[in-house]
């Protein structure tokens, strides 16, 4: 690695004038400038950003936590989302995964403080409950897409409960009186507040509410996590009590639904209105016709915590209040987006 | 900030001993180890890592320059691939998107190498040549996913060829004669061998070409790039001359394809067979049947890129071989994944 003095030697300079240069001071000539530029180029010498921290300038490092993010593409925008902000505020994003292990978990905040980022972002895959452990008095800790049980972070999360409501009261709108909902896993939190919306657009509209139309979409089957939907579907779409919408836990889902929806012989929407979740454009856009869904508001919710990260939400309202209250939960509604898969009724 | 005096002055012992302790000395009795412990867990004490770089240990990170690898999931394999072994590695990646500018690309080069970064590498979105400016002499280059003119930097690319030809001869060994080749768009590097590999085939097992089978897949429409895939369908399916496979540029095409297809009556892989390119799974496994397509091995060249950014291939070899040399193309295939999409003719 080249070293001021190098750079000094090769310009002809002494080390105090190279100094002042990368220092900003004027009272330096442009041909000593030019000199000094040149010798720099050709030894690829770069000041280092090391020394600039131990001198107590900023790092200029966001550090972003993840638990499985990198490895599925299922919430790749929030990393989208941390990295615009990040680029727009020239900040640095040093990211790591815990593969759901909370001793790497550990060591990745250590690498991280070692490192002196200026926060460090939690996200995980999907909404859920963390625990954290250590202590985050003096290094800004935002959760994304998760939240811990005493309240002790600020935390953003998606608003899943008005996402249920929205695609329920759209369904309602085109005069849909039977709609399946098809839910993820009934033990996280997204299934719970997703169907507490439903229920509660039901309710405003004075639908009665016919709890064999509400079951899980998934299975538990490592090969194949909608292994069991065709027969589920089967079983659903027939009789007199059949839905005519159906309301499904992702995209992914909503699609495997279509497939088998149009092998039953159904058109759609014409005889089956389907709606996803999470707006997963790839998906969503490429299947005919295109999918209604609620868009999983990933990307703002990245955009967020990295301005939580870079702006020291806790640091500038210090003042005012506790730091108890200062951490509070963001919900951020996504979009119902309309699209071909559902009609009326 | 804490610092080690903080740390001394809690423990009760001197900046020495805490000295010795945070550099692995022994000859410090457990006692004082723990007193100095507590002292740094509860003033959330971490060395700095900045110290350390400027002593000249290693920084122990790798840097990631993509161009819209963040903020498109389509290749997001290539930075799972990464971390994956700078986790196992025990090294942190700061990642930076240039959205395309040389500026940020200068930009993103200066920061890295402002922090000390080991090695920094550059990964495309879609295999392609790129043209680089900065001088890489004193911090090694990988390019992923991409190519220089000059050769002047090692790279890792997919084997593309490779893909179209087992593809073809896929379609070929289940007695496909007829093989329609809807490509991505054709100054891609990837539709250029592609093309040529589903030919070579072709030629291998004395199958005629019909330069009307082989055609764009793809258009010119900001909001659909498949905006005329269905016309081009009905088209290509019609007479005598029809062909009973369809290869797809990538998995999001086949997707559509499929969706035409059956809405057009054909059944798959009965009267149409159909392979994609990318295995991407999401969309792979989901559609009914599930789709046969050539795996992208993105996870393996992120892998590779990051081992090579790790160990430094070229530090190594120095002494052996002139630089020139030392940099290399390495080609990784991709596997042929046979799906339910396809079948005898």
């Amino acid at each position: 690695m080249s070293s001021i003095k190098d750079v000094a030697e090769l310009a002809g300079v002494s080390v105090k004038t190279v100094s002042r240069i990368l220092n900003g001071f004027e009272g330096v000539s442009e041909r000593t400038r030019a000199k000094v530029q040149e010798a720099m180029d050709r030894l690829e010498y770069y000041p280092s950003a090391a020394a600039q921290s131990l001198r107590g300038k900023e790092t200029g490092l966001v550090s972003l936590i993840t638990d499985h993010l990198t490895t599925t593409p299922d919430a790749f925008e929030i990393v989208a989302g941390i990295q615009s902000v990040c680029e727009k505020r020239g900040k640095l994003l040093l990211i790591g995964e815990t593969g759901g292990s909370q001793e790497s978990f550990q060591k990745l905040v250590e690498d991280f403080r070692r490192q002196r980022a200026q926060a460090i972002i939690f996200a995980t895959m999907y909404h859920r409950k963390v625990e954290i452990k250590q202590s985050f008095e003096r290094c800004p800790l935002i959760l994304l897409n998760c939240f811990d049980t005493d309240s002790r972070y600020p935390c953003i999360i998606p608003d899943d409960e008005q996402g249920g409501f929205d695609a329920t009261e759209h369904l309602l709108a085109q005069g849909h009186k039977r709609i399946a909902f098809l839910t993820l896993f009934e033990h996280m939190p997204a299934t719970s507040l997703r169907v507490r919306g439903h229920l509660r657009a039901l309710e405003k509209h004075g639908i009665e509410v016919d709890p064999n139309l509400i079951t899980e979409g998934v299975f538990d089957d490592s090969q194949d996590e909608f292994a069991g939907l065709e027969a589920l579907l089967k079983e659903l779409l027939k009789g007199p009590k059949a839905p005519t919408a159906i309301l499904c836990g992702n995209d992914k889902m909503a699609m495997r639904v279509y497939m088998h929806a149009i092998q039953l012989g159904y058109r759609i929407p014409d005889e089956l209105s389907i709606v996803g979740y999470d707006n997963y454009r790839m998906i969503a856009e490429n299947l005919v016709p295109k999918l209604t869904t609620v868009s999983l508001p990933y990307f703002q919710m990245g955009e967020l915590a990295a301005e939580l990260a870079i702006d020291g939400p806790a640091e500038k309202e210090k003042g005012k209040r506790n730091k108890r209250k200062n951490n509070h939960t963001i919900k951020i509604g996504g979009d119902l987006i309309v699209r071909g898969s559902t009609g009326f009724q």
